[in-house]
């Protein structure tokens, strides 16, 4: 699990700062990649990175503004015509499907696959066996989500070893150990399958939040999350700038950091006024009220280590 | 007078070579940039060079696939965030109206200028005191139309030294001798206004074709002009996949320019299957039919020299 900055720009692009667009490969969990917004080029900026547009299935959209989706269209028109045949689902806000249909319909835009376009409300919006993804309204002025991705618990690893050496074979008697059973052995012992079982793997949460003001529901999307990706566009001094544009500064994502209790914090969405080293202020900045901040930039690759944090039996 | 090349690549974007936009650049000529397609990041590219998006007042798209016009709404949207007061036309084929609409409002995109969008046919589509532009339809599987942007013939300049070396002070007279009167001095001469004209300077001809199979109509368009731009999208052996996919060849695109009695010839809209130097292939093959042929890359600038070519009197 590693996510990738394609785009850390706010409004327009720069040669610095691509528009928004954020990659999270989910290469070992699921040979996937999961994007999350897809400002003008991000095809482009994909070109300099390893990601494989075919293995892009879900794309979530946080907000309609122009430099978060006018990437979408030429990025599904180019995996189709770069072979891409599996489905691919785009989550967002009401206005999101009409937008798609004429932009595809009007450059007679034929994808060899199936495009779904789910137009989300508040809460759970997509749960299998190893995600669940919830979205959160946040303050923008138009429609703006925030996604909370949350990985399931992993159940530990059977302790094989441990097994053998109590000089029990492996056979069909492993899966209901597995599970955790209490069973009678052919001897006549009696055992607890929770024994062996090694550590569960607590699952990794990002959270993944869309322009804002600073506001409680980016709490509640980034309670206890390992990584929280908040929008910085503005630095601390310039509070009124941001709350009338609906936008944050560095100190208030912060706030929001320290408010969730998460583990990481990386700022983006850095207004083009803060050039090379003076968006370092930033970051500095937000290091008085939470100290693992980061700043992200353009192909800055972010990995999400596994944890093993459950409690063992 | 100067071409610049913003992107020359087929389809989709590659490092190399970008989707497709030329600007003409018109600086001496009346301090503005008239764009020609609008692929997605022709923004991108524009800041690599020298042109300033608010000088762009008007867009004309020869045809509606996506790479020709999946940076159009990002484009407007960052000439406004950046100041751009003056108006926009865009001329395009019928459903241009549509995309761009639906596009700017779904992303909340306002403009601080006055945008007009004109669904052109073939024939005049734009008249002033110093060109004219005509559109015509090409052979693409879908509406594509070819561009002729025609400078009208400047007047010669009034030949003052002439003049004065004559006696002829400045005064009033000197208008009505420029306009090529015969006029009675007051010594009693009589004068022919017409040779004390200089050279007339002739009108340069460009010609911007979109997507196309090899047609009459482009050799119609591309009559005389100083520089033809024409797709060679395949290599000079792959006349039955160009034609198939409704494109050109190095060779087809050569026969329209010798047809058409050009000066020069541009190669643009070049497969990626010709990467780097393997490109030059198709330049050499457009060259045994057609000399002057000259390979577009992303960042050309072809400048396009005024002649004085009148005659005297």
């Amino acid at each position: 699990m590693e996510v990738i900055f394609l785009g850390t720009g706010a409004g327009v692009p720069a040669k610095e700062r691509n528009v928004t667009s954020i990659a999270l490969q989910l290469l070992e969990e699921r040979a996937s990649v999961w994007l999350f917004d897809c400002g003008e080029a991000t095809q482009h900026q994909i070109l300099h990175t390893s990601i494989r547009p075919r293995r892009i299935d879900k794309i979530f959209i946080t907000h309609l503004h122009g430099d978060h989706i006018f990437g979408l269209s030429g990025l599904l028109g180019s995996r189709s015509f770069q072979g891409g045949e599996t489905p691919v689902t785009v989550y967002g806000p009401s206005g999101i499907k009409d937008y798609l249909t004429i932009s595809l319909k009007t450059s007679s835009t034929r994808l060899k696959y199936d495009l779904h376009i789910h137009e989300i409300d508040e809460g759970l919006i997509y749960e299998d066996e190893q995600f669940h993804v919830t979205a959160g309204k946040l303050e923008h002025g138009i429609t703006s989500y925030g996604y909370r991705i949350v990985e399931k618990d992993l159940p530990g690893a059977l302790l094989v070893d441990e097994l053998k050496a109590r000089g029990i074979p492996p056979g069909p008697i492993y899966q209901q150990i597995k599970k955790g059973l209490t069973i009678e052995l052919e001897n006549g012992d009696i055992i607890d399958g929770k024994q062996f079982i090694g550590p569960s793997q607590k699952g990794r949460i990002i959270t993944v939040l869309g322009d804002t003001r600073s506001n409680e529901k980016s709490v509640e999307l980034g309670k206890n999350a390992d990584l929280l990706i908040h929008e910085a566009t503005f630095g601390g001094a310039e509070e009124e700038l941001a709350y009338n544009y609906f936008h944050s500064t560095s100190y208030e994502a912060a706030e929001i950091a320290k408010k969730a209790n998460v583990k990481a914090l990386m700022l983006t969405h850095i207004s083009s006024r803060y050039q090379g080293s003076s968006s370092e202020v930033l970051v500095n900045e937000a290091r008085e009220i939470f100290d693992n901040t980061y700043m992200a930039h353009d192909f800055l690759s972010y990995p999400i280590p596994k944890l093993s944090r459950g409690m063992k039996g």
